[in-house]
């Protein structure tokens, strides 16, 4: 995983400004675990606008997309995915445009809050489905998002390679 | 299903007070659905306390809770539960003091709202472990939570026959 730099109160602050991690609890139990994913007293927490899922079959890919308002603050309880985010703001002083993660458990059930202003997408890279949970700051409004195509070549990143294209 | 009396606005209300179920939206798609669940515009929404998700393993059986705060808005989207539910408030004129239901896609993906004060418990239905999401209306507080034994005779439920006792 590409451009963690600092640690601060548990969340991963990362090179793309506003992107951030939390590592999420698996209460392991017998008859099934006990899965955190937000609570509205988390230093993560704004508002909530809407939960969702979103299923991944494998090898199917979600891409790309960008809201205009809303933040994005997913996990992924069942199955794993990449997910690949790309900043092409102009005007924040990032390091890195691109991040590429692995979410799945039992070793990256993590939160990852992505802000309004940058492209996303994701695959299901397990063997079985993949769900996404999603607990989104805003209502969900089609107005407020913008769509790619999975292979627009605006966005250097190969989905086959799994890599940057420069 | 027992004990449902009326529909308004989408929600189906039941013979327990407060007990609601309402119907959930899946957009098939063939990379994967997209599950509703919750909206901050829902009629059902009141405040949200905490989103977190519960894995039930085949046959296992999660049970009894009652909160005495904290209100449940429960879905199932992988895999299939029974949930029952038993209403010991005596200064309600319930007319059903039990409610058994099966959730899980694609025929029952529904929320389920508890109330506090009224037991609850569940069991995995499906070949495969079921996932239940919850977005509660308080954070998690162990001290708001009284806890029965799966066996407690003082509910009249036997999960082995799935059946009320009477």
């Amino acid at each position: 995983m590409v451009g963690i730099i600092e640690l601060i109160m548990g969340i991963l602050k990362t090179t793309i400004k506003d992107v951030s991690i939390t590592p999420l609890r698996e209460i392991a139990d017998d008859r099934g675990s006990v899965l955190h994913m937000l609570r509205c007293d988390a230093d993560e927490f704004t508002q909530f606008g809407e939960c969702y899922l979103s299923e991944v079959v494998p090898h199917a890919i979600k891409a790309w997309k960008k809201h205009t308002i809303q933040t994005q603050n997913i996990a992924v309880p069942v199955g794993k995915i990449r997910l690949v985010i790309f900043d092409d703001r102009k005007k924040t002083n990032f390091q890195d445009e691109l991040m590429i993660l692995e979410l799945g458990r039992p070793e990256a059930y993590q939160r990852v809050k992505i802000p309004p202003g940058i492209w996303y997408g994701f695959t299901c890279i397990s063997k079985t489905a993949a769900l996404i949970v999603n607990c989104a700051d805003h209502p969900h409004n089609q107005s407020e998002s913008l769509l790619r195509d999975v292979n627009d070549p605006y966005i250097p990143y190969s989905w086959i390679e799994n890599k940057k294209i420069k």
